[in-house]
């Protein structure tokens, strides 16, 4: 089973429900993985969601709303009862998504439709989940999870495993706990098949108290990312500051974080300012490009101010011209490398083992090895090329201390962004050229103006 | 247990390896995780890192050499015996994870190692998996897993699935295969926990064949990990064109493809060509960065050229130089943004529904309004600082064309890299800077030249 939405099907499906085929939709809909159906709802009008939507069975239903980008779904609950919403939710969403999906609601309709739902448990998990902010490990975590204590028998276990089961999607771990409800270790589902044909056997005899990985529950969403990457995890449990289990991380949510992250990262760098797609609207691509633009123009404006104070040199030195963009290019270029490793490090946490001196000088260094490079090749080029003498020293030289300015200026900058709480990614793209521009021209002409008077 | 090396810890082990106090060295390694320990000797010299290596436990060692990265692996891996090499292997690593460690093995100590290990079905699993290319869905699938035949009954599956789980370092799910192998369902571990009371009942009963999905063997990584993400799934199955259940992949290992495509594209965003860490020495960040300033660098050279075309222009004209870097700067902003929307659409498949026109035709919009607005902003600003009306004109003109022009050209080459099947990341970065930096000023001072030949 392997779906692709194409222009085709989109087409059919519309033309469907503008000539109310519900029975063509419904067949073609049961055969649909509800990731497939979000997509598709996705691609339609408003009035087009809805219609679908309303021919989904209230499992499907439950599927695809979790699933679905959250200004979609604000729109379509809109469109719901608090009937149809506590319907759809009750016993058929896990915790954490019920409560990602009560966050889209009105403060009037969440407390409707919880006064709607039925089974007290489920109730009181969302209303426990909602409580957490949504960055941190409570925000993510789910309720439903499979715990025994470390005093039962595997047999007796077993049981409880298997009415706890009842209630989940999926079942990956089994959580050991003492009497405290503290967790002390988790039971593999390979020893408990293994061991189930020993029912005597007592869990804390069995259970595995090694390399027992927690998240706390006001962990930042990041750093669990982060964790469970590292130590290859499929579920993490999350427990409070005195260790009682409160719910559990999958990987699935975490990937999506992982994702996201770094398409952020992504588009920080190419200056746009939310996550843009080539599908969006115009109005929405103009938000999210224009001001970037707009800065970047800002920097245009003060290099001109930049080479208008120098505007008598550059008419006695007219060849000075020639090579104001390949300085503004270069000194861009160095300064969005230095900046991106920066901001790729601290993402991936690879850079905590140096401080800020050896890091600045170990820039300083790539920085004056390229910009040697780099101005010896410029300044026989523009010697050979029947520059004057003067101009070629000028521009190699600018060139030189351009390319270690914009290195420790890149480095530098989204480190103290970090250092000062902000997302350091803010330091790549357009502002990091920008001000690489207007730096770089200051240096071009305060170097030209030393050469030419000396 | 939460461990971060931080680089007081980094200096004792160094003191303990170089003292050769190893029993402080095994009492701290006791404790570590396996990811832990690899992040560790990533960070050692070689010879420390082969001196601690030798202080693991043979688990500890098969764990950690699946960790390593490609080259530390490869040197550890040549410090040591065949036969060292085939304990460490001998049923103490996944199928797909002893794939990768034989790739790094030279072709005479490969066979060596595989003539030296004991457990045959791991051989030939091993010899199997060495054949997929490892961007395949067999490169990464590993041959454990749990099948079991849908003839037979609870009570024999739960004896058989005992058996399979004991070779398995994770359960997540039990494949159900008819009677030529051939994949037809699932049962989750739920049911069968759930089932697990009712040992008569059949598995063709009560097995899933809904939404079952699976790979081919031969698919690309990065659509197993898109569709992996895309229907959250923690493990997929891997089959053959026939349908014979083959493998599976894990959604850790894809995870780390997420990872690192996001991050190469981060890369060729930024104008780095390989994965440079701030912590990798000079000599590395060079190879890294360097190549990249140097075709930015050779872009600078052209827009000197094109400059110098019009000198003639610029001499009767010199306020024309001070707006150069904007229109470079501004060209090149808006080349990357489209570039970047395109790239990040191709990688995340979001951008199949519309063709190659409808796309051109939306970026046209999108620069038409983008140009005019900052064009207007422009005239405004230029008017007003007391440039004469010609240049006033020029400068917003050229703008306007400027940014429309970049904004197709950033999302048609891409389009064009994809089209022709190399990578449409090459077309971020300072490839479509450089590129719009000459395009830019050939427009800028053709428009210069109409302008004031009038």
């Amino acid at each position: 089973m392997r779906f692709e939405l194409t222009k085709d099907i989109l087409d059919d499906i519309r033309e469907y429900i503008s000539t109310g085929n519900d029975s063509k939709l419904e067949a073609f809909l049961s055969d649909l993985h509800h990731a497939d159906i979000e997509e598709l709802i996705d691609e339609l009008k408003l009035n087009e969601a809805i219609y679908l939507f309303k021919l989904l069975s209230e499992q499907k239903k439950a599927d695809v709303l979790v699933e679905l980008e959250d200004d979609v779904r604000e729109k379509l609950l809109e469109s719901m009862t608090s009937k149809e919403i506590a319907d759809i939710v009750e016993d058929k969403i896990d915790s954490d998504d019920a409560a990602d999906l009560f966050s889209s609601l009105s403060s009037d309709k969440k407390s409707e439709v919880i006064s709607l739902l039925k089974d007290e448990e489920q109730v009181s998990d969302i209303v426990d989940l909602l409580t957490y902010d949504e960055d941190t490990a409570g925000g993510i975590m789910a309720k439903e999870l499979i715990k025994v204590s470390k005093n039962l028998t595997i047999k007796t276990a077993f049981r409880q495993i298997r009415k706890q089961a009842l209630d989940m999607d999926k079942v990956y771990s089994v959580y050991v706990v003492d009497g405290d409800d503290k967790l002390i270790g988790t039971l593999s589902l390979r020893k408990l098949l293994v061991f189930s044909k020993d029912p005597t056997i007592r869990i804390e005899e069995i259970y595995s108290k090694e390399d027992l990985l927690t998240a706390l529950v006001d962990e930042d969403v990041e750093t669990i990312a982060l964790r469970m990457q590292k130590y290859d995890l499929v579920v993490l449990p999350v427990v409070d500051a005195e260790g009682v289990l409160l719910g559990r991380i999958t990987i699935d949510d975490v990937v999506d974080i992982i994702t996201e992250e770094a398409e952020k990262d992504y588009q920080m760098l190419s200056g746009l300012s939310e996550d843009i797609e080539s599908t969006d609207k115009i109005t929405v691509q103009l938000r999210g490009r224009l001001p970037w633009i707009l800065i970047g123009m800002f920097g245009g404006v003060l290099s001109s101010q930049v080479i208008g104070q120098y505007q008598e040199q550059l008419q006695l030195i007219p060849a000075m011209a020639l090579f104001i963009p390949l300085i503004t290019a270069t000194g861009g270029n160095v300064g969005v490398q230095s900046s991106a490793i920066v901001v790729q490090g601290l993402a991936n946490n690879t850079m905590k083992l140096n401080n800020l001196k050896d890091k600045l000088f170990k820039e300083l260094g790539v920085g004056v090895i390229n910009g040697f490079i780099c101005s010896l090749i410029l300044f026989g080029y523009s010697f050979f090329s029947g520059q004057e003498y003067a101009l070629a020293y000028t521009v190699s030289t600018a060139l030189f201390i351009v390319i270690i300015f914009s290195s420790l200026f890149g480095t530098f900058f989204p480190l103290l962004l970090n250092h000062l709480k902000f997302d350091p990614a803010h330091a790549t793209g357009p502002f990091i050229t920008t001000s690489n521009d207007v730096l770089g021209l200051f240096i071009y002409f305060m170097v030209g103006h030393i050469m030419y008077t000396l």
